[in-house]
């Protein structure tokens, strides 16, 4: 079995599109994911789940429904299962997700959609 | 309740000791660990589970039975439940694993013993 080595930067370089998801690795039943952001998704929560936000470069702000967390490069946090946020990107930023594969992007949004996951 | 924003550097200048891991967050039954190495391991697998190692500053060799990755700031890697591997630091560097708490850090080695997780 060969066990690859993974380079994030090197990844996010064959990321072209804003809000494309692309795995990257998995542990067990969770999916590393990375994504380039821009702008602002919908409120969401997942109801199952806690989920990682990793910010690699950029700054990502989360609102929650009382106060506003503010990651900036090498800052993470860990959204509880069932916490309604919304992720707003002020300008681009380089974000790593960690949750269980299959979750989706907008949680229990109502245009939510369980999308295949890419790998690169 | 109160989501912090985890500054992981910030986490770094907190630990002193070489290999005394830290947990800097949960993300349902997973502790996100950081630890400073520069020195080697034993060799030992886990039986139970994959991890995750992150490499944010210096450089990682991991040595596995039949090679050996070589991982530098900004680069992970997934161990495969099972597989044995010995991570060697050749200088100071800094690490984050991902696993699921109370994994032991030398696995199923002779001398491995479960440490209650120290958070920072």
């Amino acid at each position: 079995m060969k066990i690859p080595v993974i380079n994030i930067e090197e990844k996010f370089s064959k990321v072209n599109e804003f809000y494309s998801y692309k795995v990257i690795a998995q542990m067990n039943d969770y999916h590393f994911k990375i994504v380039k952001a821009n702008s602002e998704l919908v409120w969401h929560s997942h109801p199952e789940t806690d989920e990682v936000f990793i910010v690699l470069e950029g700054e990502l702000h989360i609102m929650l429904r009382d106060t506003t967390l503010v990651l900036r490069d090498g800052e993470m946090v860990v959204i509880p299962k069932g916490i309604e946020h919304k992720p707003v990107a002020k300008s681009e930023c380089k974000v790593m997700l960690i949750e269980p594969a299959g979750t989706p992007a907008k949680g229990d949004a109502e245009d939510s959609k369980k999308e295949e996951p890419q790998w690169i």
